[in-house]
């Protein structure tokens, strides 16, 4: 067994160089104490190329053999949190193949065949990414499913549903959580789609050009379930684009840029019906806190924070688009810089989404089945506010159509008795019939009903509408579709 | 028929009023400058939705014939340029309205019936962009061809292959190029991704809350083509949700970022390819420009401010997440400037694509059906420049490994080598077969045949490598792909 | 007089060129349709440039005349808007140096000896941003009068203080509206240091490299007014930074983007102020709209706009950035795209500002001299809303402090109180002395007094609090300071 | 002494809340595993604090004493690592009070009178930055000074002056880099500004309206430092300005991020050097990694990396933009979120300066106190390389408009003698006198000394141009300034 080329990597680089490289610099280049985290792919990877080499005939089965021992150990050692991870050795495909090399000699050095680190990294990253992805997927389906069952329970309750902040038309309770819904249905539809991309093999590229060895790529692929819907291997069809594609990265962060901002909606939403103005929902206390100084504190600081990380997701989504653009092919080492961004992003989608799965569902009570301590709603403040903001002009508008005004006119006659009704600071509801003839003579006693808010909201009952027929429809759809 | 409630808007909106709009107002918030650009997806979007009123009996056949004639004239007034945009009727919708009731009187006014500005404008937005969309996918399928057509004369071509901007190994510039064919056609998959969630109809969701009228939505989304793999209508299941989502705008713009940065790194090399200490290149002189103060000068401007607006593109995609972020349900006047953004991504990324098509492929020459003035390639240069950086270094450890060295003694003896013919001032191939023999002895007279780039290139030749069968094979898997 | 070189450039660009730009490429890289807002600024340029050339004896004094009588010429051309912009001749400068020459000949081409575009470009861009930045001091002064115009008339009003969106302790609502001058006042503080830095003079540098003739470049400084606050002439002291220095635009959008945040937070705000469950404020009915299907809607367009418009400017500065990463010196054509950002910021943020002026202070009414139209506030309602979050707990506490508690155990025994209360659904200070005696035995019946939101007000009175005695003080030092 | 409150914080805040925070809650809030880097900050600002309250007769001398005590044995455990820091506790304000309790008791829990947190973080922040800015600045400073040392050096070396990464006019390498030294050092005077409006202080704001004990708000910012140039205490006039602002870390990483843009102008200039077409300069082997794959490679990792962590910064200044982005007053919880940005950004810029600082200039040499192992310049090759690309046509020009020729038809006379060489594969100053004259019959023999790259680089000797003469003026211009 020769010595080792990587212990002696602290002194310098090769021949080549005269001298090491300075601490500073160590620090500044080395990658192992954030892609330290990538080490199960890592392992994973490699034990898939060394199945492959050994079934080529290009490494011996004893070599191979070895290197399932010699993973196997660094897999428990790095479990049990023993492994030594080296700054001198610089990120973790070096830090693992060195102690690899240390525990089963030259088998080790052989696993480095037909590749180099360029794709490896490549491939580490898609395989973590792609774990990840469907991880978030589930947070995805938890999350829709906690919104559906807050839903059910809340079809017949009334919002004022706004637009410009201003009460515009009742809406069902139930409608306004199912638009979030879509939304969180769409992210993961994003997130099936990134992953499509990403579950690609860069493997067989090595550094940039491919290289002499007979590998078989679709072989790894397939092995490491990168293949399509009909099973078939997916693999990076060109080694300059192989090495240097970062576009999954982004696409990946961009998804969950858009993500944030549904869930940075949706807090801004609970921060306000939280609001001592609006008092329509209360948060459970363990999601709260209090203030040092005042005593009567209880602060949404989780749907704060998630609605602040929002910046720190898209910031990332910036940082790699300006990281890549107007790089030249191949691998550059800026593209070392997508690691801890991308991981951030992970991290940060994952901990809201989790965090807003419990807040909005609750948790389950191991005792009863049920799930308790999600969202609290109060009917009544929300339908108060229904009452304040004339939410059903536009239904006076619609009855008057249909005794025969054109809509322009009822538009017009209405601005008319909601002046009226403010100047009495009554709602249209409660103004006089003979006060509503005045506008309009062949307004009659069953306008009370289109002016209720029960009324206004049962008559939106085409698909997609806030009636709850409609409503009880979607939440019926949602739930085979998430089953 | 009745006065016309839109013609009173430079007084005040409604009695509700005490004062018109000021000014300064009114420039601020219409939109007509900028989006009467979707008077025709206003118009088609338009006549689907008075088709189904007619089929649902909720306006008179009479009425939609005469919305048909209206819009058919108002159609030719746009396209001849005799249409009067207003500034006080705001926006593309209002102005478009008012002069069909102008036309024809109460049926232009039946037309917005169960329809809100609000669920309008996103249906326009939808059609329109859904027809860039087609366009872009196009000119992305005809800048991959031209990019293959120019790879397929150049196969044999060698380039320094670069990492790092250091001489790495020979590649075939062929290879090279379809790296971004890899990258062209990725960004034409997310676009038919976002095509997918772009080809939805919103229309139906009225103000926020669906409407009192019996639509029928999927029998517009079909009429409108709105329609998925199988036909099937796909309409927005949530009434807030459709008249509040963005998803689709920003994820296009997300989608063309990633173009425009494919297009930023292709643009770094086209400058780096021309400069004189490369001469790799020459784009055709109608791409270039000179300089008012020295004569000698021809300079990359096309590349350059391609390379340049990446940014702007980027700047869009971080303006629209910004716009979005904490807003709350449902439509917010923010999103109104979801569309300039929007639309100048579009020209952008058309024009720019538009161009590289022919500043690489050249122009159709009518006479002879020949592609002519496409990009010149300096064969010469690039392999002379291949020749500089000991691109075979890793050959010469390849040919070490097969006699018999571990790879990382190999790699250290190369180093070795490299450092010795370094200060001799030539290339590897150019030491005398005794030097060689001196850095290891089992180095025999074949060595020269590895250091060769030529032989360098041939070697690598798996799936994804620069080898020219490998790069044969590529080609004719695009040109399938492609046709 | 010889043949005019820039009328034949239709053709080509020199006989170096052996095809004319193509009509696609013309369009891509004119800037004349955006650039020629610079107008004023170039003439201005010239003229300081053509005075200095004189001086220092390389052009003759008719020159210099015919130069100022062709450019007085042009100038009323553009005013009268009869000059003939020509996309063949690419930019303003290429337009205005044609038109010369055609009215006075060689002196016109004598005009550009010593400088080239890099440099006159440059110059133009700095000329007319110092210009726009002294109209937004301006504008930043004038809100900041409004906003304490207004607190002025609102010192005693109280309003409900918020952290987390939660009811904190009362405030004054004037106190409130000075958060928003300090805000202003530091913006105002950047955009001067902003100026600073753009009025330096980078004409002289010409292409790159400086130039052949005796320039006196501090002449044309204090010709153009670029000096410190000495007098002496600022120029710029390398060329090769002179013609690719960005820094100016960029940091101008940098400090733009932080005005538009805080133009967001009011935004926010107002909007909230302004929804049926708040009622605190109205804006006048000119700055907002109605609904085209809702007749009781008056929408907050503008601050919705604004807070929208934040995103747009934030997306500028993002491109800012983006464009001038990674480029090298000198001049790229990349740096053409700096333009139509920093021409759309100054626009936003000057629209923006002015209609903010207006909508909060109103408009001068000529008869009688007062402002009318501004905001309108409701302060019973702010008082009312005050009422409801315990906002005097804390006050409670301090009590109890004085009483003699740590404020530990005092912070706890409120808490109790507040418990009480809520149950209750009643007010601290309605809680029966005894009852309140219950939690702490010290409390007489003074406390009543310190539960009070007008006692809690008054007792924060050190520099920067709320008491209405330090808002007049600082709304005295406001007047001072914009006097 | 009473029980410690913060002791009980991990049952419930207070008698208020019925459930203890999650312990997902409590990672996802939480910030002492990154915010304890403000610890010294933190002790600072409360000695400053219990300074004052002591002074002021608010808290007793013993109190004081006890404090500093207290504060003195925190601040050397938090220095030997043996300081526990505790996630119950949420942040390094809570751990150090709470620890501080524990040491002193009861002065302990009178330390917070009169403030809170919100104003105690932003006071921390600022303390802490202003503290970076100062470091940052003499790293400025000192990379100032290591391009003037490199400058000095090469002031007669010439480099091909490009634009549009073309040939475009001979200049000093020295001026090359003071173009960069321009930019640094206007880098410094944005550091500066920014540090006058971190330099404030928001102590004494309270949580956001003031407080009710008779504080001396300026008595602290003077013993804090925190005063202007003429000593006067620098306050922050509105308390809900005062713990909301987070306009200093915006301004602060928007500077940032215009000096990480220099970097990685100069970065991507680095890189194109080292390139092998190039071979303008090296850098240590130090800065340089080999490849674990190709034996003759090194790469310069340092430009790289740096150039891509331009686009982390960047992104963060777009993630606290987006962050503060529609926020409204005071504080809110999403304000927590500006720290980590912040933090990396400091850590950034400051080891990416310090990299540069020792990579251009090299480190001192105790033994000679020279500083060696700095940037090595190939004078030879930039030469050669300006030879290539016609560099002294603008000087031909020059010489037939001497010889009477208007510019417009010199410029148009050189594009062909140019075309002439171009063909004949030689420089312009290789033609012969006969050909050159066939150009232009008034060429004569001096026309070979304009046609030098020195004899051009002398001519352009005025303020900011090339000229040795003018460089060695800012060479002397610069040691004055930075000494």
């Amino acid at each position: 067994m020769s010595t080792n080329q990587l212990d002696k990597k602290s002194q310098a680089w090769s021949a080549l160089f005269s001298e090491p490289m300075s601490e500073l610099v160590k620090r500044y280049t080395a990658s192992v104490f954030f892609d330290k985290r990538l080490w199960l792919a890592d392992i994973t990877g490699s034990l898939a190329h060394a199945e492959m080499l050994a079934a080529q005939g290009i490494i011996g089965a004893d070599d191979r053999a070895a290197i399932e021992r010699g993973m196997a150990q660094i897999r428990s050692e790095i479990e049990a949190g023993t492994f030594e991870w080296k700054l001198d050795l610089e990120d973790v495909h070096l830090n693992i193949e060195a102690r690899l090399t240390q525990l089963v000699g030259d088998a080790g050095k052989r696993l480095h065949t037909g590749r180099s680190r360029n794709d490896q990294v490549a491939t580490d990253v898609r395989l973590w990414l792609r774990g990840e992805i469907d991880l978030i997927s589930d947070l995805l389906k938890e999350l829709q499913t906690a919104l559906v069952d807050v839903a059910e329970n809340n079809v017949e309750v009334i919002l004022p549903g706004f637009t410009h902040l201003q009460v515009a038309q009742p809406v069902s309770f139930a409608h306004h959580l199912l638009a979030y819904v879509e939304m969180f249905a769409r992210d993961a539809e994003r997130m099936a789609d990134v992953r499509r991309r990403t579950n690609r093999l860069p493997l067989g590229s090595a550094a940039l050009a491919g290289t002499t060895y007979p590998l078989d790529r679709e072989r790894v692929a397939v092995s490491l379930g990168m293949v399509d819907d009909q099973g078939l291997a997916q693999v990076c069809q060109n080694s300059l684009d192989g090495v240097s594609d970062r576009d999954f990265a982004i696409e990946f962060t961009a998804a969950a840029s858009l993500c944030m901002v549904h869930i940075s909606r949706f807090s801004e939403e609970l921060i306000l019906w939280m609001s001592q103005n609006f008092g329509f929902v209360k948060i459970a206390d363990r999601f709260t806190t209090g203030s040092s100084i005042m005593p009567q504190k209880k602060n949404p600081d989780v749907p704060e924070l998630a609605r602040g990380k929002t910046g720190r997701v898209v910031g990332h989504l910036m940082g790699l688009l300006t990281l890549m653009k107007g790089q030249p092919l191949a691998y550059n080492k800026d593209n070392q810089e997508d690691k801890e961004p991308l991981f951030d992003t992970v991290d940060t989608l994952k901990d809201t989404l989790r965090i807003f799965c419990e807040m909005v569902g609750g948790q389950l009570n191991p005792a009863n089945g049920q799930k308790e301590g999600g969202i609290t709603v109060n009917a009544q403040a929300m339908e108060d506010a229904a009452k304040k903001g004339y939410a059903t002009a536009t239904d006076l508008a619609d009855y008057l159509v249909k005794k025969g005004l054109p809509f322009r006119d009822a538009h017009e006659t209405v601005a008319h008795a909601v002046k009226a009704a403010t100047s009495h600071a009554c709602d249209l509801s409660e103004l006089p019939l003979a006060v509503l003839q005045g506008f309009n003579a062949s307004i009659e006693k069953d306008v009370y009903e289109c002016l209720s808010l029960r009324g206004s909201l049962n008559a939106r009952n085409t698909l997609g509408g806030t009636a709850p027929a409609q409503v009880l429809s979607q939440i019926a759809r949602h739930r085979t579709r998430l089953a």
